[in-house]
């Protein structure tokens, strides 16, 4: 894509009424815009990013069997008070709004309701089981405040994934698959290594523990203890001697730090499916509760998850599986033969399915250079009378500070092309 | 994907709350869930239609230079007040809900504010135009009455897209290359020969027509006067002489048919962007206008509308680019052979990036045929003893009545792989 046909622009000014730093950067390279506090629209940059992000949760859910499907943000009272998270006292972050004729209706802060009542129409007999369902979609929470940018919004993208099983033994089968497959997705989105599994409070309906994904970060909320040799954690909220012992873990090789939680996954027990009247039945035509797991991942809080976490001082550092585009070609000056060659390895690298983003316009170097690095796309790759003159490539990583003269095989290798 | 790993199930019974055709046979084929009247959920065949329609739409939107993004559905008043279309007595179907500190927010049906807002902080010189960027999201209105299934929903999909001009002439180059993309969608989607580009009123701002894009079919609730030589129609609520003489259409060349809405076009000239006091400079340094047309395809109601028109009386009967699979594959009977071949060949098309369901239950041959004709996969595939045997395959389009008996190569020649 060619930078003249982008509509938005960098900005030099830090946006005065953000005080997170994902926030702050996504708008000044111009990748989201504030539609009020917790609310961002996603702008073609940031879109690009949100999908690729979508993609891999999308193929990691799809890997381990799950079905997608989508429900719906406008939800009936009555299926909510069958499980009491209705009424505002006990669910307190609802919006809600009204039919014409006055009915309330809920806007989807969650989804086991009308999830568990869907499959209810299909699930009865054990041969239907077990079903792993899932959604990317749109949350509403009426959160009270919302100032981490990304990280907590009153309107943002989850994946809900639903397990449903006959016995507890396959519900854990699934439950560690489905873990298993989280952490394929942080590894993917190049999280993985300071991403851990942490052990947290289960609920009020189970004496089991809920695990929480939680990524290592200063701007974190929570207070984890990680076992890094272990690759595992414990939340805080239930850091007693008791819990360590039943995790086996070691309070002398734990280590306290702040984090992020970019996942959970819940043992639900049965407590929607029995309350929404869905049961199986055995061959023996005997009637059974159905077991049901709970795994999210919060897909636009890791857009701003990842903005805090790769980014320097001169602005993002996008991974390549993430990076709205792969490659930022920039030319210098104007001059035919360096548009020439310019256009001609936009169109290779296209040809290759390498994203490009062509900074064709005619602006100072410096401001290619400053606002290459604010949008952090992972290989800059220079054009201009000297090295058109050199027959090279001026090739950097945004990882790095020195740029290189690479020729034109050396930069298809580096790109994997 | 194996029939058995798929939660839905068909239903012989037609739904008693459901008068429109195709809420009947998307319900009874399992391919959406009914949450309340115009608020459907999408189950994973459902969603793989959905999805179908979207890939054709964006694509062809790419390629006319649109860039995408995605705006928030909660909205703020005060840019609803700028162009007067907040107040529920001018306009009269928002949902609207709270936040805990008691602001009224809008639930977004429709997006012309918030996105020319954004890009007001983007445009401000002739150069940053023109632009055309578009969205496929979810819109919420507060319809009085919603019983047409997917045709009129209270949330539903719509792509809309915007287009900035410098001047008429320009802004008349951008409408026409959208109404040429918008007629290749519709071709792609293989409602083209019953799609009609139809000069309608276009609303209290402006004197010219906008257009409408009209699928003929006897559920729809427009009236259209269509010159099929020209193709090219017009709604009854312009059809005077004095229009039919600007449009150059005559009387007797036209013939009035009943037609559903599917997408529309319109000149906005400046409203909005005047409104939200977003200008350009030329290169003299004057400010100007900037000429605005916005562009809606309604894609959930694309699902509709082709359950409606592409259907029999033994249910739907998917063209071939929006099929959730283009294949069914069945066996008859459980032996070792013909389970083996069938597996054989659910690889072999998968890997061929043919999309499959294979149905691979144990039910009796009439019951997997009734489900394959409700589903309306394009080909079906049989595999039994008997085929197995004659070393053939057993092959029926859904729209012929008749199955022939084809070697392997003539049905890879068929879904051409």
């Amino acid at each position: 894509m060619k930078m003249t046909d982008l509509f938005t622009k960098t900005s030099k000014t830090v946006p005065g009424d953000e005080t997170a730093r994902n926030a702050q950067l996504l708008i000044q390279a111009g990748f989201i815009h504030k539609e009020m506090a917790g609310v961002y629209a996603y702008l073609p940059l940031g879109l690009r990013v949100l999908e690729n992000i979508k993609t891999i949760v999308r193929e990691e859910m799809d890997a381990i069997g799950g079905q997608e499907v989508m429900m719906t943000a406008l939800q009936p009272r009555e299926l909510w008070e069958k499980t009491n998270r209705w009424d505002d006292a006990v669910v307190d972050n609802w919006f809600k709004t009204k039919l014409k004729n006055g009915t309330e209706l809920g806007v989807g802060l969650s989804h086991e309701e009308p999830l568990v009542n869907a499959l209810g129409g299909y699930v009865n007999s054990y041969k239907d089981l077990p079903v792993l369902v899932y959604q990317i979609q749109t949350k509403f929470r009426n959160e009270l405040r919302a100032q981490a940018g990304l990280l907590r919004g009153r309107e943002f993208i989850m994946k809900d994934m639903y397990s449903f099983a006959r016995t507890q033994a396959e519900h854990e089968e699934l439950y560690e698959r489905v873990a298993a497959a989280y952490s394929r997705v942080y590894d993917r989105l190049g999280i993985g290594d300071v991403t851990y599994r942490t052990a947290a409070d289960g609920g009020y309906f189970t004496t089991r523990f809920s695990d929480e994904y939680q990524t290592l970060s200063d701007i974190g909320e929570d207070t984890i203890y990680v076992d890094e040799a272990k690759k595992l954690a414990i939340n805080k909220e239930v850091y007693t001697d008791e819990n360590l012992q039943k995790l086996g873990l070691n309070k002398a090789d734990l280590v306290e730090k702040r984090s992020v939680e970019v996942g959970n996954i819940f043992p639900l027990e049965t407590k929607y499916t029995d309350a929404l009247d869905v049961y199986y039945v055995d061959e023996a035509g005997e009637r059974h509760s159905i077991i049901m797991g709970c795994y999210g991942i919060g897909v636009s809080r890791l857009v701003g998850m990842l903005a805090e976490h790769f980014s320097d001082e001169r602005g993002l550092v996008w991974p390549e599986n993430v990076a709205p585009f792969r490659v930022y070609l920039a030319t210098i000056g104007v001059s035919d033969a360096v548009v020439k060659q310019a256009e001609e390895l936009h169109s290779l690298l296209t040809e290759k399915n390498v994203s490009v983003l062509y900074d064709n316009r005619d602006v100072r170097a410096g401001e290619k250079f400053a606002d290459a690095d604010l949008m952090g796309m992972p290989h800059r790759i220079v054009i201009s009378d000297k090295t058109v003159a050199a027959g090279v490539y001026e090739y950097k990583h945004r990882m790095s500070t020195e740029s290189q003269q690479l020729s034109q095989g050396d930069v298809m290798k580096l790109l994997g092309v």
